[in-house]
């Protein structure tokens, strides 16, 4: 891989790294950073005292608090890697003692949610871009992170009308030195392509092992037990982290609605095709559903 | 491993398998055979030329050939291995060559309706065992079969009232020599409990992945793009066998639909959480459906 050259021509390089919130995604981007010297020096916050602990005692960061204003004062790049619904009181906290010049982004999974709870509280001449690295494990906390979560996986950048070039330069180049590939689309267009990809398979994933959870215990045992027949790859993705999945569809509540109600009539169709015995539409559909699967190969993207 | 006995002592041997359907499961299972010597011969037997030449060139079988009932004279062993849709035909056409003493065995997802079709044509002194092994691959095909594919899996049978004891313990020792784990129950049970673990899951995933079929081109290619945030996990399930599945929701038609309403029921709670911004629901779901993950990770049954 070559190195990846800031606006100016040099490597990229933060001298001074504020992560807000070490869990998984986090820990995995400083641990990238340091471990591939991209940054100087590394400050987490996080409101457990527990992770504080941890992410010291493991050397993930330099130093840990609880307060994100003390965090962020002479950070040159400020990572949010918290639930959403945390961003209001966060941008609060640490908006007087942003410097000029500091970029400012998230890892959040809803964009336009991002930038209306963060904008109003970044100052003049700091960057705010708000960002979206799809990659993750069913795994959450600081101990999950590790330095090649981002390699080969994409990352979105969605950026603000007037955002300074130099800046976005840089956290592509940041992003691209931690293996990721950048692009850069609209915040609302982000939100309607993820409430298909991501929030709707995480929903349906959610409810179907809710459906089993509610089952008789003799009944819900034999599924767990039988579970690689189909089961068990819908309980990786329902085990994701539930306050910040909470979050992703209370703030992407709209896409997330409306895109449920296409899956509800296609499943409606589809059982009605059973109840009818019409075999020919069924297999029509699997075949379709098995070219995509040939799409998703193409694009690298299979696991 | 220790050497499986049948019932005699001896270790479990045939002396001639006759495979009905080359496909994934059934070359699979005589892959298996012939590398540890658990059978003399195999006659495979395929409605497509282009499949019987596949398994005589990479010698997964001694001979194939097109008729039943010529591939089932002389087998101590019959396996089904074929959509459920072919079975009444293939009882059929095997009847009348069935000798005294064969065991009789499928590898279908539904239960009651291969006991249905094939019991009739089960000769006097000829055993029907029905079974279903829980495991399988995204691909179908003679060439995707592999001998290490049932370790460690369940492979559940579903004996008839009078079956007999000597017979269903070959059979149980058969496949326990192949590396699964051997669990009898009832038809009707197994159809329930694979509704639920099985079924459901794969007419869940069709349902999604048609949803992104059915988008503008644009947007598709941008679901495909991205889908390593969730979508991915469900194109590789609905990538399976389409005239396999089709016959399998048929055959199981009830036990779906009856499936299908719970989940659909639970998924308009989960709506209504969201359009009214319960995050408390939400959080309290997800907090129950990643218990079910550990449960399944307790089971070693996680990939």
């Amino acid at each position: 891989m070559t190195t990846q050259l800031d606006p100016r021509g040099s490597p990229v390089k933060f001298a001074r790294v504020a992560l807000i919130g070490c869990g998984l995604i986090g820990t995995s981007l400083v641990r990238r950073m340091r471990r591939d010297g991209l940054v100087d020096s590394v400050v987490g916050c996080d409101t457990s005292p527990r992770v504080r602990n941890v992410v010291e005692a493991l050397e993930i960061v330099d130093e840990a608090v609880a307060d994100p204003g003390e965090a962020v004062a002479e950070a040159d790049l400020v990572v949010l890697a918290v639930p959403m619904s945390a961003y209001d009181a966060i941008g609060r906290a640490m908006a007087r003692e942003l410097a000029p010049g500091t970029i400012v982004t998230d890892v959040g999974s809803v964009k336009r949610s991002a930038v209306q709870a963060l904008t109003q509280h970044i100052p003049v001449g700091a960057h705010f871009i708000p960002g979206h690295p799809i990659a993750g494990t069913e795994y959450s906390g600081p101990e999950a992170g590790f330095a090649e979560l981002f390699d080969g996986r994409y990352v979105l950048l969605t950026p603000l009308p007037g955002t300074e070039s130099a800046a976005l330069d840089r956290l592509t180049a940041l992003w691209q030195a931690c293996g990721a590939i950048v692009e850069s689309m609209e915040p609302a267009h982000h939100d309607h392509v993820l409430g298909i990809t991501s929030h709707l398979p995480h929903l349906i994933a959610y409810t179907i092992v809710g459906t089993a959870a509610n089952l008789e215990e003799d009944l819900r045992q034999e599924v767990i037990k039988y579970s690689a027949s189909g089961f068990r790859d819908f309980t990786r993705i329902a085990a994701s982290d539930p306050i910040m999945w909470r979050d992703v569809f209370l703030a992407n509540r709209e896409a997330v609605l409306d895109i449920v109600q296409r899956f509800t009539e296609d499943l409606t169709a589809i059982q009605r095709a059973i109840r009818w015995e019409q075999g020919d539409v069924l297999e029509d559909l699997f075949r379709r559903t098995r070219e995509i699967r040939r799409s998703v190969i193409d694009y690298r993207q299979a696991d």
